[in-house]
């Protein structure tokens, strides 16, 4: 039994708090000053409503002002705050970096500002004696948090530079039904996770276009695989890492569901970016934000002249000029669609 | 403007036929004994009901006892019949095959007897004196042949060891919104289009079990695509084929809808063979037939020292086990959950 820190109690650190509570470990779900309400129902009710699951006896909640206490114990630490909250919320943890210590990141997405991964946002934040002293592990894959707090068959991959962390991670997490692997590409599994959210878009657009039909999205599904390959390539990771759970596993599930395919397909239907977030409640798009910073994240790799971003990534490329550039998107899917 | 002989007025041969007559080419399309009343109803009405479409003037329609004349002119030759009548029409059309002339093969799986490629039994039909004369080409990808009817936005990979027959297959499909690529990787191609049928029934195993949930599904798509790639490897393909439009595209259309899936989730609910296959009206099941073979096609390469079918094609292994060993689902599954 490990007793483990998850720093965010969203849908998704929430669930993965049932998966590990569930597995035999003790939790300690710290809540940010966002989770207030969520952590005091969860406290009254042992229950999470949004998840539809009882919330273990082995999980001990904390409010954002019981940080101290919330680290008591805990070896291993899972950040699981949107990447838009990455920075920050690493500057609140660091004082309690300790020596030892495993970080776990599952937030998708690149830092708005600097434009790096979530593993380094964590790396960049760790004080100066600590680097190389903590490791810092990726989680990957297709995890719907609803799903996963409901104990369905899923599989994810644990990345990091230390395969030791990665594995010790993968052990605390796997059961019966949650199969676990490893790899030490840890970029390449960030690449995936942030870029997926921009070619679920892609795929929902088209689906706005010509709604119910299968082969335009299939078709899509695997250029989309193909270009996440060719990122992780030209950022020095293993092109392989797109082909399997973190990258086409990941776009698979974010395609069949979630909010970027959904905004994607008001897009398709001609609705404005306003428009379709207004029909969407101003719902959070992940891929909105991620297609501005993976544009220019990929014309600073284009600086440096590792991959052309219009002639490889079509996909990415014209998604962009939709979303950021006012171009039509029949004109864009016209664009897509050519053979060079 | 080509003239192309279609043979076979199955769905997909009659979506072939539409889509090359919409290209602008002459298309001549036979049917076997079985299609004569297709043939006859296309002919009468200029429409074909299964496909919710009219039947171009340009297509030029041909009865089963009209062989001869349908070749007339005819360089291109596209084979749209079922895998289990491939090896049968080889021989009909065997008289007719001439030098200079092209042939397509679009049957997914596996001929029952020799478990040769379809490509493999078109070369072996070929009289001798003809073999490295003729052009063969396999179509691979994602296509439903009501979605090609229609012009929906598709793709779609040409294989052929004669690449410059792969290129020019590919010049009279493109249009702008079919999109085409080609490949020397003729083995790779056909062995994804056999084999996605049994991960198809296998995805809809799981989904029978746990109804619903996409991250089991996006699991299996992931390990599934994988697997193809290990298969293609041995049969001394480029696995990489199988991330591509060819595999894990044309199994990402068949997990989103057809037969095999369908027959899977019944299986998956605890129907056994029989009574699934009477609540689908006894369809043809063609994974069902494709696993049998895909055994033994597996099994006589692992013969060979090639591969081992047990530790590394799980899914196809525990499908296998479900479909013709009578192994209960449960069972399968956990094993297929189960990390090394």
């Amino acid at each position: 039994m490990e007793r483990i820190l998850i720093i965010g109690a969203g849908l998704m650190g929430s669930a993965l708090s049932v998966h590990l509570a569930n597995n035999g470990h003790g939790v300690n779900l710290w809540g940010t000053q966002w989770d207030r309400e969520i952590i005091k129902e969860m406290e009254d009710r042992r229950y999470h409503p949004a998840l539809n699951v009882d919330i273990p006896e082995n999980i001990n909640l904390f409010y954002d002002d019981q940080l101290e206490e919330a680290f008591k114990d805990a070896r291993v630490i899972i950040i699981a705050v949107i990447a838009k909250g990455m920075r920050a919320i690493c500057q609140v943890l660091k004082p309690y970096f300790k020596k030892g210590q495993i970080i776990l990141t599952v937030s998708k997405g690149l830092d708005d500002d600097s434009l790096h991964t979530m593993s380094r946002v964590v790396e960049e934040s760790l004080p100066q004696g600590l680097r190389g002293q903590i490791s810092i592990v990726k989680l990957g894959g297709p995890l719907i948090a609803k799903e996963l707090a409901k104990d369905t068959y899923s599989e994810a991959i644990f990345a990091s530079k230390d395969i030791e962390a990665a594995q010790y991670m993968s052990i605390l997490f796997k059961s019966p039904k949650f199969r676990t692997s490893v790899t030490e590409d840890i970029d390449g599994v960030e690449i995936c996770a942030a870029f997926k959210n921009t070619y679920a878009i892609t795929m929902g657009i088209l689906e706005g276009i010509e709604g119910g039909y299968s082969n335009p999205k299939a078709a899509l599904m695997a250029r989309a695989v193909d270009e996440m390959g060719k990122i992780v390539a030209a950022f020095g990771g293993r092109k392989e890492t797109a082909y399997g759970i973190a990258g086409l596993g990941d776009l698979y599930v974010t395609s069949l569901s979630g909010r970027n395919g959904r905004f994607g397909q008001l897009i398709g239907q001609g609705k404005s970016k306003d428009e379709a977030l207004r029909l969407m409640d101003n719902a959070t798009v992940e891929g909105l934000a991620m297609t501005l910073n993976g544009y220019s994240f990929l014309k600073a790799l284009e600086g440096e002249g590792r991959i052309n971003l219009k002639e490889e990534l079509p996909l990415f490329y014209q998604t962009y000029q939709i979303l950021h550039q006012g171009e039509g998107v029949e004109k864009a899917v016209e664009e897509i669609w050519k053979v060079d």
